[in-house]
């Protein structure tokens, strides 16, 4: 058989279809659409349960501390210097926009930390700010009209939206191309699916993997414990040590013994959002911790905020053979890795790569 | 800020990005592109190992045998009689191609049983077949052809394809809402993403689900284990067993001690193309098991040829507490998935649902 039909109708079709990314309605086959609930546990009382094969770590640490602080820098340095010779070479340079609705006092935090970050390497940025009760078309034709915009190579929207808005939606419409966090769900499959190569990977994900890898950590054949599956880090971070050839066990709230399974597990990531959540009992003796929570924590005392990761840091050190802080763990390492999303964008835009 | 740009230039973009819907370099963070290569065991050997705690099932079989023929025939009759009502109603019937090329023998028996399938429940089907050594142009022309016919609800590109055809780009090519087989990157990364809708799921992944939910098998909180991680099984049921709430270890030719993490599993899919590698001592007792194996196994004596699973049926029926067979389990539900899948395109396509 041989085609008689051109392309031109076939992007019609292609048209329809990006409209509309998804079904619209939900096959029972999917699963029942529950929400990940962990209960909270009191994390001053003592482990209820130490096992005997730790014993020998407490009161001592022979953990490394795979800090992230420093390896941010450096590929902010590498970052920036490439910035500054695609400047000079050919007179152009990368371009974030981000798109922030609303008055979310974290979002606006968030975003500021991501505006320094890019103006210090030498990215420029467009904010795109939208009124709490903007309309959802508004939205979609600011995010469309940055797709269009040839010399932006980067956007973000920030995180959550408010309710009235579909975050589907506008993920859906974002360019893959230009879909630096790598939420988009043909970024997100094509990193499920071995072989494949996303434009972007998420950024927490690359952050992990970063740390194990400029640490040496062997991730082939190991076997990796996700405890939590959000979107931006759970999930991904479960795909990418994939990629990378470990057994992953995914946990969840629904999951009976998370507890008994991560002390299986030589490298251990939390992403729950409950601090100190994972405590010593849960780590087999020289696993890998990486704590992709940052909780805000009110003090009792003073009532002043900390920021405390998911791990029980103290107790932790003690069993595991390497352990990232919180703060300056993961966190730098990701502002920096979405960076290089940014960077990586704009030398395809300019065909360099 | 509001936008200026129509939606027209937008197109562009996406028309561009959907002429390659992955990144052209490959970075070093999705981790070395390794073969998964089984080492084959000895399936004539007893068990090195059998626990004690097994021992109570030798020589006596209680598990159920999850059967597919019969509710691949249930599902079937549903199918046949929605299109001859669809027929009655609004004159109108689903259509499915067919692209096929070269001169492989299983792919040609493989689409014998779908367009038989086909042909059983009212679906029309037009294949069209490409010599061995066709242009990839002229079979992305075919399968954009098939996109922009209106009358055309689902397109199998049947794999695997000859070694001088970029497979990737073929089913990047293939507008996901005709996607039958559920292989496009956005279908699977919307499986992957809670809360998403894929337009379809893979089908032998449903198949699986199809069985456990029609045999009343719980799979929120209980722990999956799938041995093999190929695009169309092994990893689709990873994730969609995950939005059933299981939780999921995904086993893979670099896991260490398979047997021992496959002992913990109260589900265990396997998905390996070895026939007989998961033997009896690798499962807890009670586990169900799906085994989606369809291995042509040469007899010794008289050389002819049968079908065998992943699993050595014979012990692994004294442990289980449900187990399909093969051939007769999962692959009769599966041929009857993708006839699910293609009604639902055809129903979606007349806005039926």
């Amino acid at each position: 058989m041989r085609s008689t039909v051109g392309v031109v109708g076939w992007h019609r079709t292609l048209r329809k279809t990006l409209h509309s990314l998804s079904a619209p309605s939900s096959p029972a086959f999917l699963g029942p659409n529950l929400p990940d609930v962990w209960v909270p546990r009191d994390h001053t009382s003592p482990p209820t349960h130490f096992p005997e094969s730790l014993q020998w770590a407490n009161g001592h640490s022979n953990a490394v501390i795979l800090e992230g602080k420093s390896i941010a820098k450096q590929i902010k340095v590498k970052v920036a210097d490439e910035i500054r010779r695609m400047k000079s070479g050919i007179g152009k340079f990368p371009r974030l926009a981000v798109v922030l609705v609303g008055d979310r006092r974290d979002s606006h935090t968030f975003i500021q930390i991501k505006l320094k970050a890019c103006d210090q390497v030498g990215i420029e940025t467009v904010v795109a700010q939208l009124p709490q009760k903007c309309a959802e078309s508004e939205l979609l034709d600011v995010v469309s009209s940055f797709n269009d915009e040839t010399d932006v190579h980067g956007i973000i929207v920030q995180l959550p939206l408010p309710q009235h808005l579909d975050e589907e939606k506008v993920i859906n419409v974002l360019s893959p191309e230009k879909d630096v966090d790598g939420f988009h769900p043909l970024n997100m499959g094509n990193l499920a699916i071995r072989g494949r190569k996303p434009f972007f990977i998420p950024c927490a994900p690359r952050g992990c993997v970063e740390l194990l890898l400029r640490h040496g950590v062997e991730i082939k054949g190991k076997r990796a414990v996700i405890i939590g599956r959000s979107k931006i880090a759970g999930l991904p971070t479960s795909l990418l040590l994939q990629r990378h050839h470990a057994t992953v066990s995914m946990l969840h709230s629904y999951t009976k013994n998370p507890e008994q399974i991560t002390s299986e597990a030589d490298i251990v990531v939390a992403d729950v959002g409950i601090p100190n959540i994972v405590r010593g009992n849960w780590l087999k003796k020289g696993a890998v911790v990486i704590d992709m929570g940052t909780n805000q924590v009110k003090d009792r005392r003073d009532h002043s905020f900390h920021v405390s990761g998911d791990v029980c840091f103290e107790e932790a050190v003690k069993v595991a053979s390497a352990i990232t802080p919180v703060p300056g763990g993961v966190g730098p390492v990701t502002i920096s890795m979405l960076l290089s999303n940014i960077l990586d964008s704009a030398k395809r835009s300019f065909e360099m790569i």
